[in-house]
């Protein structure tokens, strides 16, 4: 159940309840794809690194070790010993970023592994099926993510069909969680907004999608080339649309800024691969703007990575230390900067939840989000 | 100063302390190249693993990131953040196994870095410098590690140089201490015992670096091709001849059962890579004996690596989830695997030093040594 504590124009703090615990909200979820954090990172030190909810690929779980042997191990949770919130991804983004040969129809999705080539049927039903044995808090569900841009008649036919899907998938979770062997009966859904970058489809999609009272509403098909202004004049179109009462999640977003523009607009969920990739590559989020760590001037600083950081690798290594770690290609410079960015980012939403709860999240935005995206 | 507690025929019980902590032996020295263990431990980990002595490459550590700049960092202890005994080789090895064009000469070795071809110069005084920026707890001396098998006309000219470049040693170390602006300058330096596998070789040279009345000793040349049985006969050759008042180091060697043999020799400090290296592969070395983390029988398989295991890997992870990093290629695979086999190998030596404590030595090697050699 979501309760909406304050709200700041769109801006919302809110608090969502699962069968795995309380997700104080806005929230960044940390993509843990096949149940594992790159860069070496266990749910251990997820925890120890403030992380709320922890999210995995239905995708690639389905290939490698596959649903059924997580579904034998107990759940995705029991498998990857993490007992906070886990949300799924329906594995749809997967099959038409990473799949071969894929061939949409109304029943779904004919697509080849990008493993081994082998072929894969995966509908709404299919995705629920995988979902329903991983056992994570939240399914998402099947949908189309077109590419961009895409002709109106296109992103229309799909949107429509992403709805048809969407009904599917509450008829199918809704078995599942009936069945006695389920791994989770409180299993929760949240459906997916398409339409392109046209407000129309958008709007009517995101109506058509509220009628279902699903568990949460996302926003999809962004993050996927168009600029920045385009993703948040979507999210401004899309918002006034979206249930009040349900959690809002913006899908694939992104840098601190982004999350700051779009908790603005009114969204409580994010997840993105960025703080994990890029510190697998030696760019760092600190609260002075972004580093390099390749950079020179780092060989013999010994300050922290982010003098006001208080993360584990910040409290322990020094820059020195991390920049000698990258260019000796050890892999400990992966794990020690993942566990600073996705620290980063984490406190980042603890301090917007903050500023909210004492009404000065407007002077925090702007206090930070000329810093936050400069490259120092 | 080493401490003999107990002994048991060749087998010793023992203390050594040094300006960073006291080392209880027989030891096993958990291997940190670069300034870090592979598989992305930091020295946070080694502590929670029960490492006593951490090893770190001269060679490695002189090319990259620099002695200079780890001195300016304040010595390596400071720049990884460990604080207990670390042991730095002299680089000796490394030039003879991983640098190109390589030319000795009486006053050093002239060599081309496996980096970047970069033409560098290594003598005694020149190891000794580098290990005095890096401020390792225990310096090793300058040697020749020569090819196997060698002749013996050459193993004779190669051993009485490691003995003249070993008093060079010990005059530019005793140097380097007095210094004001030295990072340890408590620094000890361990010398090494070479001879390829000519026992009157072997012989005469471990007399006369036990005449120089060094800190402690070791048995270098050896897990170089030769067969165990010739590795053990070299130990049994030598021991006799070694001081019994200081600490003996067999280095690069090996396989528990190795390690066993050897403390049954008179051995007390050990290092090896393939605890770590074998963990990055799959190989995982348990109370039972060595797994293969690939085979299909782990897939569904909840029990930890070692159910007598109590590391934090094996506290917290099931067989089946690595064997899935292991296979998904994730970089937690190697983490959770290394963290493994260095708990194992520590706590085998605390066994060891357990059961030497207890007058059980013998039953306790002859209870294990079928054991953990065999494949399951």
């Amino acid at each position: 159940m979501f309760t909406l504590i304050k709200q700041y124009h769109a801006a919302r703090r809110g608090r969502f309840e699962t069968v795995h615990g309380v997700i104080e909200t806005p929230v960044f979820m940390n993509v843990g794809t096949a149940a594992a954090i790159k860069g070496a990172l266990t749910a251990l030190d997820l925890e120890e690194i403030g992380c709320q909810v922890e999210l995995s690929n239905t995708y690639h779980l389905h290939l490698r070790p596959g649903d059924e042997v997580v579904r034998d191990m107990g759940g995705l949770h029991r498998f990857m010993n993490w007992h906070r919130p886990i949300l799924t991804d329906s594995g749809g983004f997967q099959v038409f970023s990473l799949a071969k040969l894929r061939n949409i129809k109304e029943e779904g999705v004919y697509f080849s592994s990008h493993i081994d080539g082998r072929k894969i049927f995966m509908g709404p039903e299919e995705s629920m099926q995988i979902q329903s044995n991983l056992g994570s808090t939240i399914a998402m569900a099947f949908d189309e993510c077109i590419e961009n841009p895409c002709e109106k008649e296109y992103a229309r036919d799909s949107s429509m069909r992403t709805v048809r899907w969407l009904t599917r998938c509450k008829e199918e979770l809704t078995r599942l969680n009936t069945l006695e062997d389920t791994i989770n009966p409180h299993q929760m859904l949240f459906g997916i907004n398409q339409g392109g970058t046209y407000d129309d489809l958008r709007i009517e999609q995101m109506q058509r999608i509220a009628e279902l009272e699903l568990d949460g509403y996302a926003i999809g098909g962004l993050a996927v080339g168009e600029t920045t202004e385009e993703m948040y004049h979507v999210i401004e179109t899309v918002e006034p649309y979206m249930p009040q009462n349900k959690p809002r999640y913006l899908m694939g977003v992104g840098t601190p800024v982004n999350i700051l523009e779009a908790v603005e607009r009114g969204i409580d969920f994010f997840d993105c691969v960025m703080p994990s990739r890029n510190a697998r590559h030696g760019t760092i989020f600190t609260s002075q703007g972004i580093m390099n760590m390749w950079n020179v001037k780092y060989e013999r600083d010994p300050a922290p990575l982010d003098v006001n950081c208080d993360c584990p690798t910040c409290r322990n290594f020094s820059r020195a230390y991390i920049r000698h770690l990258f260019k000796a290609k050890e892999m400990l410079a992966m794990r020690l900067a993942v566990i600073h960015n996705l620290y980063f980012y984490n406190h980042l939403m603890l301090q917007i939840r903050e500023a909210l709860d004492q009404d000065r999240f407007s002077s925090f935005k702007n206090s930070c989000v000329d810093i936050l995206g400069r490259r120092i």
